[in-house]
């Protein structure tokens, strides 16, 4: 298997980049549509619509005409960014100001509305016999996807949230929408329902297993590679994987402390992110959590073990785009 | 003309009220759903749905198959009312408290997020050879919507607004929604496409002109019968085609006065109402908006004359539906 993006990958991101900067959201009233424009131009990996050309790429080489569609993944994704920023009172997205912080949270509502529709506009770019089936399965990841969101805001007030609620979570709010990206890019090729099924379970595993590595980075990256502050979830109280399987874990003199430390009001940061990046290390939380995460990485690509793809290239060029999210230090 | 409901018109509502009554938005998690049940049962006159009913009653007699995609409407309709009362931090909406007050605005915001993909889901209910025509047409309404909103908002800091952009921003923010429907349910009836264009230009006028009618009723309507304070938007400075045609036509020492009146941070409400009330009757304020409305609904009814209509009782019940909120005084 190849590890690094094949040309397919730097080839369809070109495109999308280009046909992406050429899209007009629209243009008066200008605190409506300068917001769209600020946060897609934000950049950003632009994984969801990647995965849905290249599977498309499995089955057809005219991508060209799958742009749209795609890019409306992308739009999606980054209407969910501006409202769950202003929920999460974020000040910074990819280091700039959030929408709600560079204009208000009126303008962040609106705006965020306007990209939705927006959204469901560029998904008529489908053919038309596809628009019904691409219309509901979108319809049921954006409604998951909400979803997702309302559980991970339960979950900050609700003190014992389990391992498998914490999964169903991330599930929701994040790797369903890499399942449909998939899903949707093999159906406007005209895969089979069977390969469009493979795809869509390979990118929610591989979505879950993101998930996890996100969880994990935040405590043990490299701190000279992660490019933010390491520990932000410990100092935050984050319910990350870790930290719920951590509670999980900690028994007397262990679980005293953490408790300790997650009712602490007043302390110096760092000595907190250590004292718990050491409790962790005690309960093994690492192992576990790469353990899972692994699991699965490969539920997801045994997925892929029995498509029925034309373009070998494009199944090569989408195992390297995965395993280099796999591998990636921040 | 007939002057009040006819039966049809009752029969659709009743039908439309089970219908919506039976509909399951979803469940779990509840924070997210009970909002959308909640709005939903505060009522209204269910008129967007209804028009949407009525004009596919012109041309066909089985309504039963355009209940739900009636339905998206009107949960669009109230998408829009939990995002703008946000919007506006209004406390109250229908005499209970709005969405953002009873839950919380992150409740609001992505409860309201859920309904609009609802309405896109329930439009999915449509023939499959109709989803695209009324997928873009709907898309181009919601866009709409959310432009004439950001307009609404601008004017607030906006000192100057002129009569036309303010006719523009009500066209948008309600007018085109009333347009829609019925064009929607023409389309869903298979009629003509100049039936559904007059049908779509007959809603616009008619709702530019009960926009107007709100304007008024606020000033002058019966105290004893508007069920609300008369006179709140004069006591909040809001700019409603009153206020703004009398800026534009006082001069001299009225001009001093009104100035004066929006300028005050303390006064007595009832003093304030009771003189600007004055120089609008100086201005004709009254009489010049009375005319104004009335011709946006002559031009809407024109358009009814050349409709190719199947069945006349939908008709006289479209036009005595129109008639009656044209009389409303509340």
């Amino acid at each position: 298997m190849t590890m690094t993006k094949t040309n397919l990958s730097h080839e369809l991101l070109e495109q999308l980049e280009n046909h992406m900067q050429k899209f007009s959201y629209g243009s008066s009233p200008e605190e409506l549509y300068e917001p769209i424009s600020y946060i897609m131009s934000l950049g950003g990996k632009r994984i969801r619509p990647l995965l849905t050309l290249l599977a498309y790429s499995l089955y057809r080489d005219d991508y060209e005409k799958a742009l749209t569609p795609a890019s409306a993944v992308e739009v999606f994704h980054n209407f969910t960014l501006v409202h769950d920023d202003i929920m999460d009172e974020a000040p910074l997205r990819r280091g700039k100001p959030t929408v709600h912080k560079k204009w208000n949270i009126n303008n962040a509502i609106l705006s965020g509305d306007v990209m939705l529709v927006k959204a469901y506009d560029m998904l008529l770019h489908v053919p038309e016999d596809k628009l019904a089936v691409c219309l509901r399965l979108f319809n049921q990841t954006a409604t998951e996807v909400c979803e997702g969101q309302q559980h991970d805001m339960n979950f900050e007030s609700n003190k014992a949230v389990l391992e498998s609620e914490y999964v169903e979570m991330i599930r929701q709010k994040t790797a369903v929408l890499l399942g449909f990206a998939l899903q949707y890019g093999a159906i406007l090729a005209g895969a089979s329902q069977d390969d469009a099924q493979h795809l869509y379970d390979f990118g929610v595993n591989i979505g879950i297993g993101f998930q996890l590595k996100d969880d994990l980075l935040d405590v043990y990256a490299d701190k000279a590679k992660f490019g933010k502050q390491v520990g932000g979830d410990i100092i935050a109280n984050k319910k990350t994987f870790l930290l719920i399987k951590a509670k999980e874990l900690a028994i007397d003199g262990d679980k005293e402390e953490l408790e300790s430390w997650l009712s602490k009001v007043d302390f110096d940061k760092e000595e907190k992110v250590k004292a718990v990046t050491a409790l962790y290390d005690k309960l093994g939380i690492k192992n576990i959590t790469e353990a899972k995460m692994e699991s699965y990485f490969e539920r997801g690509f045994n997925q892929l073990t029995t498509l029925d793809v034309v373009n070998q290239e494009a199944l090569l060029a989408l195992k390297g785009l995965t395993q280099n999210l796999i591998e990636r230090e921040k």
